[in-house]
């Protein structure tokens, strides 16, 4: 497989094109970023943790059933996917009430919500990546109402999966952002990433935030609890 | 009928007690305020616009089958409605892109839509009125999904009344605000008012803002469009 052209350059993420048809190569940054870009740093080492954690969370799913872009990783920062037409919806998927949800509707962070909710944002830097419901989408001719609800149905799916599997490693799937694509047939396939960079995840003894929190709000070292994160999905007991 | 004490004060009403049980001493006042209070303008004579107004369309909408809490107009600010526990929600239906829609899409006002939407914000002034889906809603326990369907149902099919009135009298209904409340038994009943302060009133030829938009965009004197909905809803041919 060889690398070639630069084909789009994000905020966490350089995507190459390769020699092998509808294979890309994903590069991590080191680069943290929160509040629609407007906080900004380099992070020594965090583009090497999420594109380690991403791979054994999309290896982890894939056992269960769920299928996603993911190919294999091929060195530290870079790994293979699958070219999807990525849809500009950010899905999030929330356990319990934190950050926007907080913030939006006068909640206390930390309330468990009664079942899990599914919210949809409009992937748009430029609009800031907004709230929009469900006739938005049919609005802006983003998805139909049947994806919409396949999309739905995927991101709880993967929510009991996910919960699972942090709970067994001691960690509250708070809440976490999902990105689908369309592949040259329409088939819509999870893709992106998901890591510490795009879930909220807490100690379950101690509440301590194991995320991009940490930057946001200026808590420390998210390598640290990154690293946390990634020794506990690989087996590790370390605590931080 | 007497009125008795300040029950409440809203931006653009006051609301008293009356000594009939269950009925309602509403004073439309002459403020003007947008972006939730941050924009705020004493407006001779708006008040008693927005009286006749509302009174004309509540009656027009019950000769259509419509009921609402408005029971009959009493003086020039004032009149009479049955008390109803207001829903926290400004249930928005939008024929036409325009405001924050156009904002949060990043769409083109002026844009007619397919078809119409229904939007619900949760009305709370310290948040800011948010936009909320429908999991919001039921989070904040604020009405059942059962509730919601019928506010959504009743918001189209007063949409189609309004919009077919509005046209006839050469306007287009680009967009309004609902608000309901609960009765003693618990039914849903139509409240608060429907005027140019709550609805996007676009000129049919020559596309004049007839509405509150005058007073958010600095477009001049609204009593003088505010009037000229008047005079069209009673007939009177007169063109600003």
């Amino acid at each position: 497989m060889e690398k070639q052209e630069l084909m789009y350059e994000g905020k966490a993420k350089r995507v190459y094109k390769t020699d092998s048809a509808g294979v890309l190569w994903i590069e991590y940054k080191d680069s943290a970023t929160a509040f629609n870009g407007e906080k900004k740093s380099e992070i020594a080492g965090k583009g090497q943790l999420n594109n380690e954690i991403t791979s054994i969370i999309f290896a982890r799913l894939k056992e269960f059933g769920i299928e996603s872009h993911f190919i294999e990783k091929i060195s530290g920062y870079e790994q293979l996917v699958q070219q999807v037409s990525i849809i500009p919806l950010e899905v999030v998927t929330r356990n319990i009430v934190a950050g926007s949800l907080a913030n939006r509707l006068g909640l206390e962070e930390g309330t468990r919500l009664k079942q899990p909710i599914v919210e949809f944002y409009y992937k748009n830097d430029e609009l800031g990546d907004p709230l929009i419901t469900e006739d938005h989408i049919e609005v802006l001719e983003i998805a139909s109402l049947q994806e919409l609800a396949l999309l739905k149905q995927q991101a709880l799916k993967i929510n009991d999966i996910l919960s699972k599997i942090f709970l067994e490693l001691g960690v509250r799937l708070v809440d976490f952002k999902l990105e689908f694509g369309k592949d040259t047939r329409g088939a819509i396939l999870l893709a992106d990433e998901i890591s510490p960079d795009t879930c909220r995840l807490w100690d379950k003894k101690t509440n301590q935030k194991l995320d991009k929190d940490v930057f946001r709000r200026d808590l420390g070292d998210i390598t640290i609890v990154y690293q946390e994160i990634l020794n506990r999905l690989k087996g590790e007991t370390t605590h931080v």
